[in-house]
Protein backbone atom coordinates (compact mmCIF):
# COMPACT_ATOMS: atom_id res chain seq x y z
CA UNK A 1 0.00 0.00 0.00
CA UNK A 2 1.39 3.54 -1.41
CA UNK A 3 -0.22 6.25 1.10
CA UNK A 4 -0.07 9.27 -1.05
CA UNK A 5 1.22 12.80 0.63
CA UNK A 6 1.23 15.77 -1.39
CA UNK A 7 1.96 18.55 1.28
CA UNK A 8 0.21 22.37 1.07
CA UNK A 9 2.66 24.88 2.34
CA UNK A 10 1.08 25.15 5.59
CA UNK A 11 1.47 21.53 5.92
CA UNK A 12 5.18 21.77 5.90
CA UNK A 13 5.16 24.42 8.39
CA UNK A 14 4.85 21.26 10.73
CA UNK A 15 7.44 19.04 8.84
CA UNK A 16 9.97 17.65 10.65
CA UNK A 17 13.48 17.69 8.28
CA UNK A 18 16.68 16.34 8.93
CA UNK A 19 20.15 15.43 7.82
CA UNK A 20 21.65 12.20 9.48
CA UNK A 21 25.27 12.02 9.46
CA UNK A 22 26.13 8.03 10.47
CA UNK A 23 29.89 6.59 10.29
CA UNK A 24 29.69 3.13 9.64
CA UNK A 25 32.53 0.62 11.11
CA UNK A 26 33.84 -0.74 7.57
CA UNK A 27 33.61 -4.25 8.58
CA UNK A 28 30.12 -4.28 8.78
CA UNK A 29 29.06 -1.57 6.28
CA UNK A 30 27.41 -4.11 3.69
CA UNK A 31 25.84 -5.65 6.64
CA UNK A 32 24.40 -2.02 7.71
CA UNK A 33 23.32 -1.16 4.07
CA UNK A 34 21.29 -3.87 3.29
CA UNK A 35 19.66 -3.47 7.34
CA UNK A 36 19.32 0.49 6.50
CA UNK A 37 18.10 0.09 2.73
CA UNK A 38 14.43 -2.39 4.46
CA UNK A 39 14.29 -0.11 6.92
CA UNK A 40 13.74 2.79 4.97
CA UNK A 41 11.73 1.51 2.39
CA UNK A 42 9.23 0.05 5.21
CA UNK A 43 9.25 3.17 6.30
CA UNK A 44 8.18 4.94 3.48
CA UNK A 45 5.85 2.24 2.03
CA UNK A 46 4.25 1.64 5.58
CA UNK A 47 4.14 5.12 7.45
CA UNK A 48 2.17 8.03 5.80
CA UNK A 49 3.97 10.56 8.03
CA UNK A 50 7.12 9.24 6.66
CA UNK A 51 7.38 11.71 3.29
CA UNK A 52 10.68 10.96 2.35
CA UNK A 53 13.85 8.69 3.63
CA UNK A 54 16.55 8.76 1.70
CA UNK A 55 19.76 6.96 2.34
CA UNK A 56 22.87 8.03 0.11
CA UNK A 57 26.77 7.17 0.83
CA UNK A 58 29.55 9.48 -0.16
CA UNK A 59 31.33 8.23 -3.12
CA UNK A 60 34.64 9.18 -1.89
CA UNK A 61 34.16 7.88 1.54
CA UNK A 62 31.64 5.40 1.67
CA UNK A 63 31.49 4.76 5.49
CA UNK A 64 30.02 8.28 5.57
CA UNK A 65 26.36 7.57 5.29
CA UNK A 66 23.99 10.43 4.83
CA UNK A 67 20.26 10.10 5.17
CA UNK A 68 17.68 13.06 4.41
CA UNK A 69 14.44 12.50 6.62
CA UNK A 70 11.16 14.43 6.01
CA UNK A 71 8.39 13.61 8.70
CA UNK A 72 4.75 14.99 8.35
CA UNK A 73 5.53 16.31 11.74
CA UNK A 74 7.01 15.61 15.29
CA UNK A 75 3.78 13.22 16.03
CA UNK A 76 4.93 11.04 12.71
CA UNK A 77 8.71 10.74 13.88
CA UNK A 78 7.67 9.79 17.29
CA UNK A 79 5.16 6.91 15.62
CA UNK A 80 8.23 5.95 13.45
CA UNK A 81 10.21 5.35 16.59
CA UNK A 82 7.98 2.77 17.90
CA UNK A 83 7.59 0.69 14.81
CA UNK A 84 8.77 -3.21 14.85
CA UNK A 85 11.00 -2.36 11.58
CA UNK A 86 12.37 0.84 13.17
CA UNK A 87 13.15 -0.98 16.49
CA UNK A 88 14.87 -4.07 14.40
CA UNK A 89 17.33 -1.25 12.64
CA UNK A 90 17.80 0.39 15.44
CA UNK A 91 18.45 -2.68 17.83
CA UNK A 92 20.56 -4.84 14.98
CA UNK A 93 22.84 -1.69 13.63
CA UNK A 94 23.96 0.07 17.25
CA UNK A 95 27.25 -2.55 17.08
CA UNK A 96 27.95 -0.66 13.54
CA UNK A 97 27.81 2.93 14.02
CA UNK A 98 30.72 4.08 14.72
CA UNK A 99 29.05 8.01 15.19
CA UNK A 100 25.86 9.45 14.62
CA UNK A 101 24.40 12.93 13.76
CA UNK A 102 21.43 14.37 14.08
CA UNK A 103 21.16 17.53 12.39
CA UNK A 104 17.83 19.60 12.52
CA UNK A 105 17.24 21.52 9.25
CA UNK A 106 14.71 24.17 8.11
CA UNK A 107 13.74 24.31 4.15
CA UNK A 108 14.33 27.77 3.02
CA UNK A 109 12.05 27.78 -0.02
CA UNK A 110 8.80 25.62 0.90
CA UNK A 111 7.18 26.86 -2.35
CA UNK A 112 10.25 24.84 -4.47
CA UNK A 113 9.59 21.19 -2.08
CA UNK A 114 6.19 21.96 -4.05
CA UNK A 115 7.31 22.49 -7.23
CA UNK A 116 9.58 19.04 -6.44
CA UNK A 117 6.90 17.37 -5.56
CA UNK A 118 5.05 18.16 -9.28
CA UNK A 119 7.75 17.68 -11.03
CA UNK A 120 8.71 14.24 -10.17
CA UNK A 121 5.04 12.74 -9.61
CA UNK B 1 5.28 24.90 -17.63
CA UNK B 2 6.34 22.06 -15.02
CA UNK B 3 8.20 19.39 -16.59
CA UNK B 4 7.37 15.98 -15.09
CA UNK B 5 10.33 13.58 -15.01
CA UNK B 6 9.47 9.72 -12.90
CA UNK B 7 12.93 8.44 -13.78
CA UNK B 8 13.03 4.00 -14.01
CA UNK B 9 15.15 2.71 -11.74
CA UNK B 10 17.88 2.04 -14.93
CA UNK B 11 17.62 5.66 -15.58
CA UNK B 12 18.36 6.40 -11.69
CA UNK B 13 21.76 4.63 -12.21
CA UNK B 14 23.09 7.99 -15.09
CA UNK B 15 21.89 10.15 -11.90
CA UNK B 16 24.46 12.84 -10.44
CA UNK B 17 23.70 13.30 -6.52
CA UNK B 18 25.18 15.77 -4.36
CA UNK B 19 25.40 17.43 -0.80
CA UNK B 20 26.65 20.89 -1.03
CA UNK B 21 27.94 22.02 2.43
CA UNK B 22 27.88 25.89 2.18
CA UNK B 23 28.94 28.05 4.93
CA UNK B 24 27.81 32.07 4.76
CA UNK B 25 29.72 35.14 6.03
CA UNK B 26 26.92 36.08 8.33
CA UNK B 27 26.34 39.73 7.37
CA UNK B 28 24.87 38.31 4.04
CA UNK B 29 22.82 35.25 4.81
CA UNK B 30 19.40 36.76 4.39
CA UNK B 31 20.67 38.08 1.29
CA UNK B 32 22.31 35.03 0.08
CA UNK B 33 19.09 32.85 1.07
CA UNK B 34 16.62 35.00 -1.54
CA UNK B 35 19.33 34.57 -4.48
CA UNK B 36 19.41 30.80 -3.87
CA UNK B 37 15.84 30.89 -3.38
CA UNK B 38 15.71 32.47 -6.68
CA UNK B 39 17.88 30.06 -8.31
CA UNK B 40 16.66 26.97 -7.03
CA UNK B 41 13.11 27.51 -7.92
CA UNK B 42 14.07 28.48 -11.32
CA UNK B 43 16.49 25.41 -11.72
CA UNK B 44 13.56 22.97 -10.57
CA UNK B 45 10.73 24.73 -12.72
CA UNK B 46 13.02 25.32 -16.01
CA UNK B 47 15.27 22.66 -16.55
CA UNK B 48 13.87 19.29 -17.07
CA UNK B 49 17.23 18.07 -15.93
CA UNK B 50 17.24 19.34 -12.67
CA UNK B 51 15.23 16.96 -10.49
CA UNK B 52 15.65 18.24 -6.72
CA UNK B 53 17.49 21.30 -5.73
CA UNK B 54 16.33 20.93 -1.90
CA UNK B 55 17.55 23.78 -0.13
CA UNK B 56 17.88 23.72 3.72
CA UNK B 57 19.70 25.53 6.61
CA UNK B 58 20.83 23.98 9.94
CA UNK B 59 18.62 25.40 12.63
CA UNK B 60 20.93 25.29 15.03
CA UNK B 61 23.55 26.93 12.71
CA UNK B 62 21.59 28.91 9.90
CA UNK B 63 24.63 29.92 8.08
CA UNK B 64 25.52 26.63 7.46
CA UNK B 65 23.46 25.69 4.42
CA UNK B 66 23.09 22.50 2.93
CA UNK B 67 21.78 21.65 -0.50
CA UNK B 68 20.31 18.17 -1.84
CA UNK B 69 20.90 18.16 -5.78
CA UNK B 70 19.81 15.57 -7.91
CA UNK B 71 20.45 16.00 -11.67
CA UNK B 72 19.34 13.22 -14.55
CA UNK B 73 22.65 13.33 -15.43
CA UNK B 74 25.93 14.47 -15.72
CA UNK B 75 25.01 16.23 -19.21
CA UNK B 76 22.01 17.57 -17.26
CA UNK B 77 24.27 18.99 -14.62
CA UNK B 78 26.62 20.86 -17.11
CA UNK B 79 23.56 22.10 -18.97
CA UNK B 80 22.33 23.50 -15.65
CA UNK B 81 25.94 25.66 -15.17
CA UNK B 82 25.79 27.44 -17.89
CA UNK B 83 22.18 28.78 -17.06
CA UNK B 84 21.60 32.55 -16.99
CA UNK B 85 20.30 31.71 -13.25
CA UNK B 86 22.75 29.66 -12.03
CA UNK B 87 25.54 32.43 -13.45
CA UNK B 88 23.46 35.19 -12.21
CA UNK B 89 23.36 33.44 -8.82
CA UNK B 90 27.18 32.14 -8.42
CA UNK B 91 28.32 36.01 -9.28
CA UNK B 92 26.04 37.46 -7.08
CA UNK B 93 26.80 35.08 -3.95
CA UNK B 94 30.49 34.58 -4.66
CA UNK B 95 31.39 37.21 -2.04
CA UNK B 96 28.85 35.40 0.45
CA UNK B 97 30.42 32.19 0.68
CA UNK B 98 32.99 31.28 3.31
CA UNK B 99 33.37 27.77 2.76
CA UNK B 100 31.72 25.07 -0.19
CA UNK B 101 32.09 21.73 -0.07
CA UNK B 102 30.52 19.29 -3.05
CA UNK B 103 30.30 16.13 -1.69
CA UNK B 104 29.18 13.43 -4.48
CA UNK B 105 26.84 10.71 -3.32
CA UNK B 106 25.15 7.23 -4.54
CA UNK B 107 21.80 6.53 -3.53
CA UNK B 108 21.50 3.20 -1.27
CA UNK B 109 18.68 2.60 -2.48
CA UNK B 110 17.14 3.38 -6.31
CA UNK B 111 13.65 1.89 -5.49
CA UNK B 112 13.02 2.93 -2.63
CA UNK B 113 13.95 6.77 -4.62
CA UNK B 114 10.63 5.28 -6.74
CA UNK B 115 8.49 4.77 -3.99
CA UNK B 116 9.55 8.10 -2.93
CA UNK B 117 8.53 9.39 -6.26
CA UNK B 118 5.90 7.80 -6.31
CA UNK B 119 4.39 8.78 -2.79
CA UNK B 120 4.49 12.61 -2.69
CA UNK B 121 3.09 12.57 -6.53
Amino acid sequence: MILSFKPSVAQQKDMMIRIAEIEIIPEYLEEYKAILKEESSASVKIEPGVIVIFPMYQKENPNQIRLLEIYANREAYEAHLKTPHFQHYKSTTLKMVKSLKLIEMSAIDPETMQEIFRKIK
